[in-house]
């Protein structure tokens, strides 16, 4: 199929050339020219504007698959694509965007004619490269238009049509937030391994996780690798950052009146591990001593 | 080799027939005589009593592979069954004991001059029949008699010396406490897709999830499999019970000071789903009637 692939960050380069290696002609675009550059010499086409890409996309329906950062950006990529498009042409969020932010877009793109389709990606970039696992909400038969493309760069059952536009990111997002409770998980057994009175080799440990436990996993896959690289992670801070999605699932959680405490104290604790010092701290630090006299540590 | 297998339970069995499968001489003990029966339907040796099952152990050293519930029954196997070892025998706990429990034991068979090692053993009766995940704690000189039967039984890598005696229980408990935060995020995500404005195959859900996304794991294909048999798990209801290894990880966790809230917060899940109506609840809707007029709901 010919695409129209706007971003062409470490997920969309990397979409895009699972995309061309299964004979798909893939025009790029990117507002980075080092971007551009690199995906012409891993076989795509580059275009220079939105213009530029709609002529090139000459197959009717156009399929513009949008890799950006969620939030503003993807509003902006749309309303400067949506003019050069015309009815029957199908959009593409293949982002993390939040869903109340896709079934908007979808209603919006609706009104030129245009269909939207919100994709929920993971798989990271390597499954973005060799198969990844896709999310997909929005009109079931513009999905058929698109499902060769996405059967091509996704793994065996590693794509799913969800249900209505929102449902694709919904599902993403509901993904995400069991990540993170798994990741917290996962980081907390080595946080007691590391302080318990025995001493374990990590990689090994994690070898041997992976090697018919009842925890077996991709992350701990992942967490084998790093340890083999860095034993003790001695050179890295423990400093978790958050992109959002966590967030979003404890928001919806929260807006829906669902327990989910477990999720949300893993996004808490990334939010704690931003802090260097924390000001709850001072104060129960300064109450203790106000009423017992116990000691408070000085800051310098 | 020549092993004595001191309980026949799902797990005991499967593990019997795993070493049976390998070639390995194995000569069962269980006081239920159906498990006996089945052990022998199994290819394996049936002995009435710990004298009968010495006597036939000819090899030196005896091993005796110990597979029951963890507690006080432990203790009252090794008594039972220390009077019929000889010096330089091994004795193998291979159940689910605090690791505390297995130093204490190790010292104590110690005196008699046998030997003992902890394994923790995970994979649950799928990966006890063909192939387990063995953590082994102990003297390092002792796990390398055992070392080609536990190769056998376990999968590649599936086996590792952990260090000094506990170390194998220690490493499986917190094992367990991984997979409690693990299986409570993975619940609670399908919680807000059960509460959430889409409605989702979960079987579906949870065969994409398995296929290229970050959180594919063995949990996950687990929940493919009930959700295959029940699609909205209908027939049973959410009561978690808990079989102590999550609770002595926290209780670990609170000896050595360590936050693991998302762990600890997992175990707390698992014992308010043990109740129907809930002590604090009658306190804050109380409160808050006190306070404020709220509304109560009445017990029937």
């Amino acid at each position: 199929m010919n695409i129209g692939l706007v971003g062409l960050g470490k997920m969309g380069l990397n979409l895009g050339c699972s995309m061309i290696a299964k004979g798909h002609h893939v025009i790029g675009c990117d507002i980075d020219q080092y971007s551009l550059q690199k995906f012409e010499q891993a076989g795509g086409m580059a275009s220079q504007s939105y213009q530029e890409l709609a002529e090139r996309l000459s197959v009717s329906p156009r399929i513009i698959w949008m890799m950006v950062p969620a939030g503003e950006l993807v509003d902006q990529v749309i309303e400067a694509v949506l003019p050069h498009l015309s009815p029957g042409d199908i959009l593409i969020d293949g982002g993390n965007s939040f869903y109340k932010d896709s079934i908007r877009r979808y209603e919006r793109v609706k009104q030129s004619g245009v269909h939207y389709l919100d994709i929920g990606t993971s798989g990271g970039t390597e499954g973005a490269r060799n198969g990844a696992c896709l999310m997909v909400g929005g009109e079931e038969d513009v999905y058929a238009v698109v499902e060769p493309l996405l059967r091509d760069i996704s793994l065996a059952h590693g794509y799913l049509y969800t249900g209505p536009a929102g449902s694709g990111h919904f599902l993403k997002m509901v993904h995400n937030g069991i990540e993170y409770g798994m990741m917290q998980a996962i980081g907390e057994g080595f946080e007691i391994l590391d302080k318990g009175p025995f001493s374990y080799d990590y990689e090994k440990v994690a070898r041997l996780f992976n090697s018919g436990s009842v925890i077996r996993s991709w992350l701990m896959e992942l967490l084998e690798q790093a340890f083999s690289e860095d034993p003790r992670l001695s050179t890295i801070k423990g400093v978790m950052h958050a992109s959002g999605e966590g967030q979003w699932t404890v928001e919806t959680a929260l807006d829906l009146k669902i327990s989910v405490p477990v999720i949300a104290m893993s996004l808490l604790m990334r939010y704690r591990s931003l802090d260097e010092d924390v000001f709850h701290g001072k104060v129960v630090a300064a109450l203790r001593n106000q009423f017992g006299g116990h000691a408070v540590e000085k800051a310098d």
